[in-house]
């Protein structure tokens, strides 16, 4: 076997990725070595509690609950704790001593990834996140590196995969909201406290991540347009189904220019997408992110977006990366200079919509809806009308593409008029 | 605006990619220099003729014919010449004097990879070939970067588009080969001399390039099995349509292990896929490559598999990051190290498989086959049996996972045999 240099490696967190981490480096040693060119000796892995269960069983030796004295001296520091601190002071104590990091932390990177990247540019090291979004699909590097050359227009996809196991359940076996969520907990696809996923936190945050990335701006969560399934009904996604269409959540990040001015929409929302959509046919947990960049043309990225091996599978690629530059010399390279673009409201984007109603069965109804419409300066695409249960009817609109703002003047006014008795849903129409 | 370093970049080929790889290297000036941190001076593109038509317009005083003279003292030098000379020692000559390559010529990589390679890594230079591969789509990086700690069992993809271009016109509108392959003719898909495509040869070098960097490991054009679309018949395509299938030109690279030996093996073919798998539904000139990897599970890449400015953005993501790496100091970092796994003959492989057969109406017709089948140790999943025009009945086999060898002795029995008027076709069905 060839001598390789020894690089020190320290892991921080030992969850269902960090102990997936840990044990991959600690039996494909020789792999790894021959990957990077460098023995990666890993050198502890900090914990809050040594004696706590893992996934996966790990030298006890290894374990230590002093993160600051494991970072010293180390080449690269791998943070898989999650949270913002102690998380981000490991990071910035890291960097700062000359280590490259690689991390699986949206919270971190959606909430200070600028003041981060910003460290790690001041002293020429790394700092990688391919496991922060969509697990082990490659989605950072190619919008990074791949796609530098390119101008890219859209970002669009499933980002979340507890929500689509949800979504996905509820319209392939017609469980309701509470039983598909019920199942997602049972299986481990929610965590004791699910707001996060089901609020489009988690969406969110990667959202912030991917227009960072693909913008070269600076993009937080508080820049992100958000909204999550739990208004979501088993009435929605049967009336979708009816139409043709699957209800996603999805995460959308878009370059929009009007009267020469550029800005970005990132917004997160469950829509209606057509069956014939290649994001309907995502099952289950998975991910899947559409790319549209002005040469490339449309790009599609799918695989598993969860799961501790998997997301494991992407932080061990960044840590070869890692290693080959250690090995290789120079500096970092670091994130492109971040521009300032400004973010749209979400009242200024442009989308079709459905809109549903439960209307009196009466003379003149449609006429009074339709003039709503009109006036708000909406055109309708096409009227689905259908008898309910209680002799009320079931109106369900479907619009050209218009403004968000207009449209939800509409809605306002359709919910205050008497020809209306409910506005059921209103649902984004995507993937045209 | 900042100043940035000048990089000197040679442009060989003007061709529909180099073409626009220069119209974009001189009209995104700006944006490759803040991605970059570089400014990318493009200081000549050599041709073999300067007068020649292109498909953008370029400024006449970049042309040139001396291509030697142009790699001179550049930092970057773009290889889209394609053909083996004089594209190869243009390389090699632009490798030994330190320049970084970035090029497209799968022909090259798939014949001379080997050599190329370990001329970049004597002086530490790097060659970037992710336009060699599926265009625009990142397929070359992923497998290099993203999944460098991962350990790849599979790629299974179309990496052809003009072949999948004929195929999908002959499954979606009823046409013939030879109308389909007209047509593509028409649209540009094909080049004159449509051999390379229709027979398999692109394919198989892209094949080869893949299986290398996913393996770690020395194969070539020789080591690919080979089969082309040429036999694939209208009869054929409608007879897949029947079972639930299509006809998709597949290339698959596969780790094999038997008895503790681990071997390759590398094949391209017309297969039958089920129309429910998500190959099926890649329609037109795209293509789409799945990767299965140990820890990070089956990932899909899809988009664009042809086109001069979809593949320029390839390219330029390639220059992008050379330029990157000479910003940031360091040498390249070069292949992994290269293994020498063998290559399993096509015999060896294990799939299933479907036999349409002619046959004679008559008692005792079945049975012989059936005998046929089982003594030859392959084992039936379904039969069946229509009647054709002429009083002759048309038997379908479906079989299960069998070696390659029993499958193809079991054929030239049963062309041998009485009870079977005509082996329609054999083709292998992948996917599940």
């Amino acid at each position: 076997m060839i001598e390789h240099r020894k690089l020190r490696v320290a892991l921080l967190g030992a969850g269902s990725v960090g102990s997936q981490v840990a044990n991959l480096l600690l039996t494909h040693r020789e792999e790894l070595a021959e990957r990077s060119g460098a023995e990666l000796e890993l050198a502890g892995i900090a914990v809050r509690d040594v004696d706590a269960p893992r996934d996966v069983e790990l030298p006890r030796e290894l374990l230590t609950t002093d993160a600051e004295s494991l970072i010293v001296g180390s080449d690269i520091v791998i943070e898989l704790m999650g949270g913002i601190e102690p998380a981000r002071s490991y990071v910035l104590a890291a960097l700062t001593s000359g280590a490259d990091v690689v991390t699986g932390n949206k919270a971190l990177l959606a909430t200070h990834g600028a003041e981060i990247f910003d460290a790690a540019d001041q002293v020429g090291a790394s700092v990688s996140y391919e496991a922060a979004v969509a697990a082990a699909i490659p989605i950072i590097r190619p919008l990074k590196d791949s796609l530098a050359g390119d101008r890219i227009q859209r970002i669009f996809g499933i980002v979340n995969g507890s929500t689509n196991f949800i979504l996905d359940k509820m319209d392939r076996e017609g469980l309701s909201a509470q039983e598909a969520q019920q199942l997602a907990t049972d299986l481990g696809y929610l965590e004791a406290d699910p707001t996060l996923d089901l609020e489009g936190y988690d969406a969110a945050q990667k959202a912030a991540i991917l227009a960072s990335l693909a913008f070269h701006t600076k993009i937080s969560m508080d820049d992100v347009h958000r909204e999550g399934i739990s208004n979501v009904t088993a009435e929605m996604i049967e009336g979708a189904r009816k139409a043709g269409s699957v209800v996603k959540l999805l995460a959308i990040c878009e370059r929009l220019e009007e009267d020469g001015e550029e800005s970005i929409s990132v917004r997160v929302y469950p829509a209606l997408i057509g069956r014939d959509h290649p994001l309907a046919s995502v099952h289950g947990g998975n991910n899947a992110v559409f790319v549209e960049a002005a040469a490339a043309g449309p790009l599609m990225f799918y695989g598993a977006g969860a799961g501790g091996v998997q997301t494991a599978s992407a932080v061990l690629g960044d840590v070869v990366s890692a290693a080959r530059r250690h090995i290789a010399g120079g500096v970092g390279v670091g994130e492109s200079p971040r521009m300032s673009l400004p973010t749209s409201p979400i009242g200024r984007i442009l989308t079709r919509y459905q809109v549903r109603l439960e209307v009196a069965d009466e003379p003149g109804v449609l006429a009074t809806i339709a003039g709503l419409f009109a006036d708000g300066g909406v055109s309708v695409a096409t009227v689905d009308q259908t008898q309910g249960d209680e002799g009320q009817a079931m109106l369900v609109i479907g619009t050209h593409r218009a403004r968000e703002q207009a449209l939800s003047d509409i809605v306002a006014r359709l919910a205050a008029s008497d020809a209306v008795e409910r506005v059921a849903s209103v649902l984004r129409m995507e993937g045209e």
